[in-house]
């Protein structure tokens, strides 16, 4: 076959020419990552002609053309479900799409012209920006690469509060009677650890996002492997860590931390050597007004999540990122997604809320000199802003449909623009309600910020 | 940590001792893998006490001394659910166990006192049993390895014949208006590969085996992945190979032909290489009985596949296995299993007509010098044989309980020795009914010849 040029050649050349981006979609499990990227993607196909993106310059300037999907880069990566997304959003009723699993990939070719034509080009350029999504799970466990098994035993047992462990009762009652020198029965530790696995899943379901280790949560083809079944020992802490490494190679102890090694080097690495030093930008989501709702545990839960996450992406020179590879990401975007939620003037609050709750690892990435911007977005939006009178003042509010199709009048509540105090919390201030997409009318998907974001992210690969 | 010995250096020299021995049992789904190996380490568990193995000079002689589960040596293999199996079997009333997907694996450590015992040894001496279990649907991809994507669109045309080509209707319809030389739409291609994988999978459920390519039925993790969405374009023979191969990189044919080599490297190798070399023995096994009951086209089907599944285990020096890798497995078994599904005196003809139907394969073998037996077996025996009088004669009986809890008194029918002719089908002559396992008393497992079994297999290991 007349291969002119190898792939990956092109590949470099386009890069190194500016012409290709790799750009990464990640967030905790209903982020609103699917939202995110289905958005996006819609975005730029329809830049030339319905798409409101006046945010983005060269949408407004006239000089986006449009963007064409093209054959993904890597045969073994699932495709990014772009269609049956749309095609859920496109339903009578409208639904929102079904959450994606594990990692994802979309190549666009994006046709724009430059904003001043170089003497030898033509008259437009290409940009091929390729897409990721992956669940933000991936990166809690990357903390767990600076512990060794009994200090990570000690990190977990320190974690949370009532509401969290009580999801792991079961789990509690199992591992009780484990001797930590006894010799290991593989079905038991099975079991156990199932109890574990089971205990993380409760926890997220209610909402709790600080959990480990987060291949637990998506097994995928390596359910039942022993990979997967470890777990904390209760009271290692007390233990004298030279007995513990002492005790043979077949007791509970050293079986537990066999896995957890094998976990450490197999699972975790592998994502960040194959996948996450390939991207060159990325986008963080938070659902940051869910949390709002849940209450204080789980609000306290998610800034602990948000800390670890963003660990991956500090490029200092002893952070545990550059003990595996030189980073590379050149530009990072935090969002605050589902703005559309609450009322327009609130949106700046969301966004003051959230550099709040990432005030520490924001700090750490401008040391680190990695360029970061937090924004406030509706991938898709949902609701429209509205002012009702109310007592003879006008006063905001949103209009939607629930999810069970009943029409929606309502104001949700003023976001704090401080990290949350008791007062707060006992006021329980805030509610806010899901709203179903709205109906689509042909054109682009609607949105709030998606044009902001765009900038951040592609806007100076278009000048 | 101490570590005296490495744990592959020890592996390495166990085996060199001849005291590891990895064994892995294949076969097309629905031939009874799960049962066969739940079975296998359960009459292997109850060796010292209540398991009846006669056929087993180790287990006759009394120097089997039992088996226990240790832990499994690859971490990233899901362990095989002997557990869930067992608490099905022994559940009221009992169940067939669930059926495995894709690989897993357990180690047994079997003790048991040599015939002659050495000068320097004790008493007792160790085996260590890896036992692994994976579809043999895998196996059928080997071919595909031979062909190129031409090629292989060529092979995949001429297979079978109405029934068959049923279940490929609606992508016969997809696939119908696809230029080879049109710019390739990947979601079009998504859409057309799923009706091919639907076809697959109905082919399937209704008894077909010869399906390629295997993963497209158990996807897992590659789900949605551009990998598993290739098919063979129809009317590709009567193009001219020139000027396929000069299409571009984008047109439909190149971006299909890429996926198919991708395939062949990235799922199809590293199974052979990561896997199957790494098997000592192996025992493949065959629904001979489903077949006979299915009629004539899905006879000719299993026929076909076997014939193929086979060529992985010809070792000679021209096969499409020695391309890969020095082939090393020194024992192969295969057996015709639900051999409790008809009489007793019929279990001769079921080995007769399973030499039969693996005549040419066989002689392969043979030639290959790979030592080979036929075997039939029953791995957890669902019925009791019994005589009836019937016309004033006694005639051969079986005895069970069908899924539906009926108990049932029957004769099922003939086995034909030879491979069926027109005239068997004619007659119909043959039906046997699936039966409930029986409920388990304690003790070891009711069987068929698992001793003959696990004597080829295993037998000289205890000697």
């Amino acid at each position: 076959m007349r291969q002119p040029l190898s792939r990956e050649l092109k590949d470099l050349l386009e890069r190194g020419r500016d012409r290709q981006l790799r750009l990464a979609v990640t967030g905790l499990s209903r982020s609103g990552k699917t939202a995110f990227l289905t958005s996006l993607v819609n975005q730029l196909r329809h830049a030339g002609l319905e798409a409101r993106l006046d945010l983005l310059p060269a949408a407004r300037e006239g000089r986006l053309l449009g963007a064409r999907r093209v054959n993904q880069q890597d045969l073994g990566v699932p495709r990014f479900p772009y269609d049956p997304a749309m095609a859920a959003l496109s339903a009578t009723p409208p639904r929102w799409p079904e959450p994606t699993r594990g990692i994802s990939e979309l190549r666009l070719t994006i046709r724009y012209r430059p904003a001043r034509p170089g003497w030898f080009e033509g008259d437009s350029r290409q940009l091929t920006l390729d897409l990721f999504d992956y669940p933000g799970e991936w990166l809690l466990d990357l903390p767990l690469l600076a512990h060794d098994y009994p200090s990570w035993c000690r990190s977990q047992a320190s974690l949370g509060g009532e509401q969290r462990a009580a999801h792991f009762a079961d789990w509690q009652a199992a591992v009780a009677g484990l001797d930590p020198a006894g010799e290991a029965d593989e079905a038991r530790l099975a079991e156990i650890a199932e109890h574990y696995a089971a205990g993380l899943r409760g926890a997220r379901e209610a909402g709790f996002a600080d959990l480990q280790p987060g291949r637990f949560l998506l097994p995928g083809d390596l359910t039942g492997a022993p990979v997967l079944q470890f777990f904390p020992l209760p009271g290692i802490a007390e233990a004298d860590p030279e007995a513990l490494a002492a005790l043979p190679e077949t007791s509970n102890y050293a079986t537990l931390a066999r896995r957890f090694r094998y976990y450490q080097q197999h699972i975790v690495r592998p994502f960040y050597r194959d996948h996450f030093r390939r991207f060159d930008r990325q986008i963080v989501l938070v659902d940051l007004l869910g949390a709002l709702n849940a209450g204080p545990e789980r609000f306290q839960d998610l800034a602990r999540a948000l800390a670890n996450l963003m660990q991956s992406f500090d490029y200092g020179r002893r952070s545990l990122l550059s003990r595996l590879f030189a980073p590379r990401i050149d530009r990072l975007a935090i969002a605050a997604t589902k703005a559309d939620h609450v009322t327009p003037e609130q949106h700046p609050r969301l966004v003051a809320l959230l550099e709040a709750l990432l005030a520490e690892p924001l700090k750490d990435l401008r040391f680190a000199d990695v360029p970061v911007r937090a924004l406030s977005v509706a991938a898709i939006r949902a609701s429209e802003a509205r002012e009702v009178e109310h007592h003879g003042r006008r006063t905001p509010a949103l209009r939607g449909t629930g999810l069970d199709g009943e029409p929606l009048l309502l104001f949700p509540g003023e976001v704090p623009e401080r990290l949350p105090d008791d007062a707060f919390w006992a006021r329980q201030g805030f509610a806010f309600p899901a709203f179903r997409p709205l109906p689509l009318e042909g054109g682009a998907l609607p949105h709030i910020r998606m044009d902001a974001a765009l900038d951040w992210l592609i806007g100076d690969k278009l000048q």
